[in-house]
């Protein structure tokens, strides 16, 4: 994609060569390389661009953080982009800024770069009348915008997670679902506080590559991806206070069960003692020692109220002790 | 709502033109809009005040860090206002300092900024003789003082919740009560750190447009903003340690609930077995070694008696071993 | 009270204007103001040794951070006293350090300060010779040395507590001593960070003020200041520690608890089975299988010992499993 | 091994003086000695090259933190390997970095330094024409790049527990495994950290031993080492996640074993209890109070059918508790 | 003890006078005062020596952070010495360096500066051919290096308790082991962190005292100060992985426990409560309907079988769940 203030072309290149056919035509050329699997393209495309090969290695070892290099040809920014969906997805966005020319490196097709494309079609905007930093801003700010709907969607998952254990009755998948977030909130940390620290470097560094005006803009990348740090910071803690209510919860309970296993078990053992003790084969024909109870006139029912008696008790010490109510 | 050091005037505005029969006629203007749903309202003022695009954007997008951005025409600051209200309520306030006018937008209608409205009808102290700076920094400092009563809510939700918690009984809401508060001091921490940031960033900045006068009332508003973090954080740990006291605490009742269980089933279950072994069936007939206790002439207090003594042994036992004792 | 190298006048003023007679007649006036309860005594005050208006709010509003502010006729700090007593109390400090004054407000009437005051009286040392800066030194060198017996009285609860937990039997006020002791160092901490970076500021200020002889006096006070925050987060970090092992004595006390009512029960559950067994009411007239060991002759000593046996068959696995072993 | 850009001799040295033969007649020469052993050796080969006192004490005293030091006759560094193998092994490098020569010491024989012995053999790329300095560099990136795969171990690692944890069973060797990968990861962070500070100082350093060519390199050595930080830190905190949620799968499974004794308890106490009262022995025959109902026609169903509801009213409620749903 | 190149004396001093014989006639005075106690002695020394009125009072007053302080007439430094024993004990060593001389002030006899008194009376390498500031690196790089065996004994406690948590039965006094091991790391980190200070500070110093040369050897010491605090803090993380792995084999073993406690319990409690049902005294010859089973000809097997099937099941179904397998 080629375009100047009055001109756009825009092609879908089969070979390197083609490249110029809009290099030096146009004011800006955007080159975007959708995957890097063929290194013999890459490497023409590199002595064609005058790409670094340290640049070059970092374009293919995905992976790589956030960061800027100043290179005497031209800068190089690599960058981690979210891809939408329902998983955390992450790819290396790799960018070169020349004179004259952009070329991004991705890891695969799909990208968030279409608002810029429309912006460059309809000619909107101040796009087509800037430079290729301005380009770089533009992508870069997409870039960093893509983190946002994914920290709202780790966001909202805490708030779901929250909702599970505070008010309803939390299963055994919350753990595993809290430690998910917080991995995945942990990936997103480290991305995002490296395009932080590239984002300063850019603003601070003095390359003649980024005019001033440029930088305005930059400014505003940056506040957002400070934006971006202190959601994950306060996540994180809210996902950390999350798992420790959850723990609460869960000795809450185990408190509860073992307090029900407790009433039975104090007020249903005395009572099976007294039957027990009732139950005993003593002769009461050998001995008027032996167990004369049981050939009493009220023999029995005395022995059902005091049992009774013995269970109300309990009862009564276990309101007491407000074990009773909830 | 224009002023001068003998003039005043003060409207609602219908339309953005009206501003026109303030701006320039006054030393300061204020013109505070309530509301950001009319995009074009928001446009023609944003031209009319030449307010730069990025900062506009701002406006509208709210939920933005606190920051303080220098434009050639104007300084442009965000910050989050504390609605006072049960619940912890934030809004965003955008302001514009330009050369002889305030330009304040708000969410909606209901503000803090009562007091600078009576002490500019009023006339009383600095604020009619000063400049629009001084009136930025009474803004901010109203601003920045509605944090301190939300702080204090928390603050007595926390000692509210140590009475429940290290003297009565603590309930099951404790837990979700703890994480809210938690949740709102994360809330106030990530609007108040980088308040400081922009004050900060204010006293240091060599802005033209604030003067050195301001900034001496300036660096006190930067001062409350460091009180605000520092109690924050102290509130934070705070709420740390009564979650852990908390948990301590379930774990004694669980310990006390425990005890209880092992103290009766510890004394019941030797007797209730001593009551099953005279519960046997054997016939006494049928051989001399076949429970002849059953006939003895004491068989049944002997029993009673043992069972008295092993009773005794238990409580004995437990009563040294301090289980007994509270 | 007001002093020079030779002469020394002190009095209890009983109203403002009565200062005149002191200042400017002697090289240092120090002026010591108990309660604030009077505004009107203050603004005048004020007026009279020319204090800022925001440094005179922040008299009046106690609680402010330390802090030093530098106005063009005085040197205005605010500092944290700790009251000596059982509980933790805070006093303000408000202190301006002017061209041969020092005004020093306070909330209440008992103080610190009686060093100063006798030295000044007894002439003794530096004192008398040295300027207000110096006299600030020394009050300020008071406060901070005021810190040490609160912080060594929290280092003893925390060897009280330690020995509680892991000598003795920890009672449940134990969680609430430890949270306490918490509070009270975070109340410390919030006094002592503050009072280190006002006297880092007071290091690295370049006030006309401060004599460079009387900062060699403040590096000594800042150091204090700096041993006062290494002990107060050592005991932060022992008192977490202390809570951990009060945790685990507890969970380690319930192992206890639970592993006595699993001996019992393993133990006497068998054995009461079997006693129930053999007091079924199969008639063993009815058939030859129901239960002709009813009546076999030596029915029951058989049954007492296989019932001996089960038991020493747990016992000797309880044995093996470290369970009887504490 | 010497070398230029169009000389290489490789040779094992049996003695110290058969340096000579190489040093100052290749460009660069360097020198790698396998094992500490020897002091007399180390000791002349300080003399010959000029290292310093300290600098050759390090060298024997292994498990120095990773640094740089200039000395006037040459460079020292010092960094940690990572051998390969099933546990975590550490090995010291040492190296002098002096004109025309780089001298390397290891502790034991095995290394990571193949890839550089094969491009000096092969006379690839740009090592064979480049100085001292550029072969410190591969040597140095080939020791960083040794950490990656054990980093990659330690993940695998913290998978299969994370794997073992929130899917399957945990067994008791998980603590032990999550501490055994923490001792593991401490010890990598605590040589990661002082190589990336080591890296941060050559890179900022003005030694005019490091050319500003080989500065490009080291820069990405240096970008390695922050993302071994990175990569590190996240281990360690998911680490600490994961030993939570091992902590909260203790609980939970707990928490159903506790559940199943106090539904089976609290169903079978109340039955055992009936049971028991309708074996004891009142003699129906001495009162008509005394036990009618074992005399009744329906006695017998209708206490079993009693014993039927009570046990049904009993999994209702458990029902409806959600007791009995997993 | 006095020395030069060519020189060396060495007494014992009875009086401070005797000073003046040794003092200015060698080019390096070594003064070394064992203990605090004689008020009198040290303030001669005082006087005599030039030493600061504050600098004095931190020597008296033990317990100061390290710290260098740099005075018109000497430079003055503070270090914590670890004294050897079975026990952590800390000394203060305050140490005075001026011109030609060097005085160090010790709380007791005992030292570690022997090694420092065998070079002097051996007169090897630098240490009697250089100036009184390689007197005093020589002194603290023995006092760092003193710390280096305290912290392995606190290694091979930690080392000692992990075996004792993961490998055997951890009995209750690991808490307070572990406790103690914490403890006394905190109060190594509060003594190593401020040496590091120190060093740091007089690397950076432009202190007159400290030859270039002896720079170089100081950044030695420093390094070890750094190396100190890394396994400081590494130990600390050990400590805190340790407690949480002793505290997760609490739980397992407490879960071990109720898992046998249920088991057992729900094996017998059906069985107890079938054998309970044919205890029963219901009349057989009352009514058909009650209990026919008692004279059934296989009446009394067929429970048996019935128990039999019961258990098994019970069994099945743990076994089943996984709780039998250890």
């Amino acid at each position: 994609m080629a375009y100047g203030p009055d001109t756009l072309a825009e092609a879908t290149l089969a070979d390197v060569d083609e490249v110029d056919a809009y290099l030096g035509r146009h004011p800006v050329t955007w080159l975007n390389v959708d995957g890097l699997g063929d290194q013999d393209v890459i490497a023409r495309l590199a002595s064609r661009f005058g790409l670094h090969r340290l640049a070059v290695e970092d374009v293919t070892h995905t992976g790589q953080r956030a960061k800027v290099e100043e290179y005497p040809e031209n800068a190089f920014l690599v960058l981690a982009m979210v891809n939408p969906g329902p998983a955390l997805e992450l790819e290396q966005l790799s960018l070169f800024l020349g004179d004259g020319f952009v070329v991004t490196f991705q890891e695969s097709r799909g990208d968030c770069f279409d608002p810029v494309r429309k912006r460059l079609r309809e000619g909107k905007g101040r796009i087509r009348v800037s430079g290729p930093d301005y380009l770089a801003y533009a992508l870069i700010d997409l870039v960093i915008d893509s983190y946002f709907p994914e920290i709202e969607r780790q966001g909202e998952r805490l708030d779901h997670l929250e909702n599970r254990i505070l008010d309803g009755r939390p299963d055994r998948r919350v753990v595993a679902d809290i430690h998910e977030v917080k991995r995945d909130l942990l990936a997103l940390r480290r991305i995002a506080w490296p395009a932080r620290d590239m984002l300063s470097a850019l603003l601070r560094g003095e390359s003649p590559r980024v005019a001033a005006d440029t930088k305005i803009y930059l400014r505003d990348v940056h506040d957002h991806a400070v934006q971006v740090i202190d959601l994950l910071e306060t996540y994180r803690e809210l996902g950390a206070s999350l798992m420790e209510s959850y723990l609460s919860s869960v000795s809450n309970r185990m408190n509860e069960v073992v307090k029900v296993l407790t009433i039975i078990s104090t007020i249903f053992m005395p009572l099976t003692f007294i039957a027990g003790v009732y139950g005993m084969n003593f002769d009461p024909d050998a001995s008027p020692w032996n167990m004369p109870e049981l050939r009493w006139w009220l023999g029995y029912p005395l022995v059902l109220a005091l049992m009774a008696v013995v269970a109300g008790c309990m009862v009564l010490w276990f309101w007491r002790r407000g074990w009773l109510r909830r």
